[in-house]
């Protein structure tokens, strides 16, 4: 193998495959990078227990002189890449087990590994694709992602289920404790029904995060492909039925609150800076409880009481209320600002139905947004 | 107690009085940041094992009403009015042992401590300052507290010794494997030698980053004050005997080599990427050890070996050479990195005496600045 390739678009590339590279891994082969390149082509493959990323990269700056592969270490690769400061990079391989990597006056020499080690990605094949745009895809990952269980007691719930009934997709994440679900429409595709985990989602976002346009997706029974440009990201999906959510959410809200979104979010954040501190075991993930209380004049409380630091308590006014009955419920100001913040709406609505009861959230400019919190006791 | 200020001029008093207030303590009440108000004046005062510090605030936006003393819990205290929006800040004490803190339609009460528990501060008096530029006390603190000994093996060496011999004040950071020295000429001023903790220098540089101007200086047996503006900022000293550095500076330098800086700086950053690492005992600190060799042609070779991952080395021609002998010589490139980073000069010169001898660098735009490397001994 002998090639040279411009920084630029090899970085460009390697960000990508960095998605699907593992710190660590069982299997060392795949801590590295395979490199492959053909007459006219270079590609990379990186693949975790998760996520397989190939790129295909047919550019211009390519030159390859001597077709052949090497799987290289990965995180040394990338690192080597991306302090290189030339705009040029040559790759070869010696005789005794090395990649060379040239750039101006630095020579870097890698140990390889064999690629005859590497396991054969078993990409979905690329038939009948479901196409999206691009920002479409990463709008519901970052409204639906974050409402996943970060613990594994029920491992259907890691993941952001996926379902497509007749044109109409529904992606739900829940944690049992919060839940958000957005409905997007598609053009008409075979039913899905499928659980894709959050953490390959996160990284899926971030691979396709620079990117506009279309992305190609294709299903398989256990995996999910989605393929944009000269890239095929694959993440293996969750077992198991996901969980009915349908009979969760109330249809009938008797209070209605609407707030300003940044008001409400800077009152919760001052608020709960006082609010008792719940850590879920095992996670660095701090819950504070505070309540939230209809007063008199259709003032709005955010309040919280914490033992042995003081109390806080904030007044809002509405930007609009439609309230029978005076309520005060409590949840965890986390659920709320993480709801809040998926929202792009300036103006936001609270519907809640009782004290004991889900609410939920939904914004002006977000058609089929939904956010729900399961409120908590208070004494 | 009863005042109103405005919160840009709490919260900018408060940032500096952070730099004193320990996260935890063994001692609860030292948690707290006193507020003392009198008719005319709000103290605010925050100590820890080392560092005490107390800013007098008489703001034209200060309104008291009611002076009075307390102690406030005080990492809520400086959250609350970082989060606050609203321009003025109503504090206050209630009848029951609560202080009460109204900003716009919020309200935040804080449990607080008996000021009468809050120990005395024992500031150093305020009699024949040493005056410095701001910008002098910051350069000499960035250019020699990260060559302090991160380990408490020899106590001394965690700080910077600063001693006036007759106008010529000499500040040294060594942690036995390198060593930092800056000269500055003051007015005439009693001569002193003494040791200041790095971690105090380092609260000293936040808090004076944003002002500039002139900084008194008053020393005591165990305890420096420098005052500006409205804040005082204490500091005990180190006990002991600062150790004799002079002998350990070289003389002469047969071999002088003159690099740009930051093309020295990037090729040793892409080098040390597959340098083997040594991690310091409890230290989350890595040490990569380096080779720089004089090669043909007057070039200059920057390598190392990882039996691992492989093998780097970049070329780099110097903007100036003298050198009778080929020479090679390894160090660690964190030691080099660092030292480079202090400098402001775009050329700085490497002046070795010999393969394990220690060498030093020098700026042509950094006066009086000394920074000193022990090599290691190459197989």
């Amino acid at each position: 193998m002998n090639l040279t390739i411009d920084r630029e678009i090899l970085l460009e590339n390697l960000n990508v495959i960095s998605r699907g590279l593992p710190s660590k891994s069982p299997m060392p082969i795949l801590t590295g990078i395979k490199l492959y390149a053909t007459d006219t082509d270079l590609f990379l493959t990186s693949s975790n227990s998760d996520i397989s990323v190939e790129t295909d990269i047919a550019d211009s700056s390519l030159t390859i002189t001597e077709p052949g592969q090497t799987v290289v270490p990965g995180r040394f690769f990338i690192d080597i890449v991306r302090k290189i400061n030339s705009q040029r990079i040559n790759l070869f391989l010696s005789d005794d087990k090395l990649l060379i990597i040239k750039a101006d006056r630095g020579e870097y020499k890698l140990h390889i590994m064999d690629p005859l080690d590497y396991p054969k990605m078993d990409f979905v094949d690329l038939e009948n694709p479901l196409e999206l745009e691009a920002e479409v895809l990463k709008e519901v990952i970052k409204e639906t992602v974050f409402a996943t269980a970060s613990n594994e007691k029920k491992p259907i719930l890691t993941g952001v289920n996926l379902k497509n009934s007749q044109g109409l997709v529904t992606a739900t994440a829940t944690d049992s404790f919060r839940l958000s679900q957005k409905t997007i429409t598609i053009p008409e595709y075979k039913d899905f029904n499928i659980t894709i985990p959050a953490k390959s989602l996160d990284e899926m976002a971030k691979a396709i995060d620079n990117y506009s346009g279309k992305v190609n997706l294709y299903f398989s029974n256990n995996k999910l492909l989605i393929q944009y440009k000269n890239v095929c990201f694959q993440t293996r999906l969750l077992d198991g039925n996901y969980p009915d959510t349908s009979r969760l959410i109330p249809s009938e809200f008797p209070i209605t609150i609407n707030f300003n979104k940044d008001e409400l979010i800077d009152a919760v954040e001052r608020v709960s800076l006082l609010s008792p501190r719940d850590k879920e075991k095992d996670k660095e993930i701090t819950f504070s409880i505070i309540k939230l209380s209809i007063k008199k004049d259709r003032v709005i409380e955010i309040s919280t009481t914490n033992a042995s630091v003081g109390d806080a308590k904030e007044e809002l006014i509405p930007t609009n209320i439609e309230a029978s009955n005076p309520l005060a419920i409590g949840f965890s100001s986390r659920y709320l600002l993480e709801a809040l913040r998926s929202f792009v709406s300036t103006e936001v609505s609270l519907n809640l139905s009782g004290e004991i009861r889900p609410f939920i959230l939904r914004g002006d400019k977000d058609a089929n947004l939904t956010q729900l919190i399961l409120p908590v006791r208070m004494d």
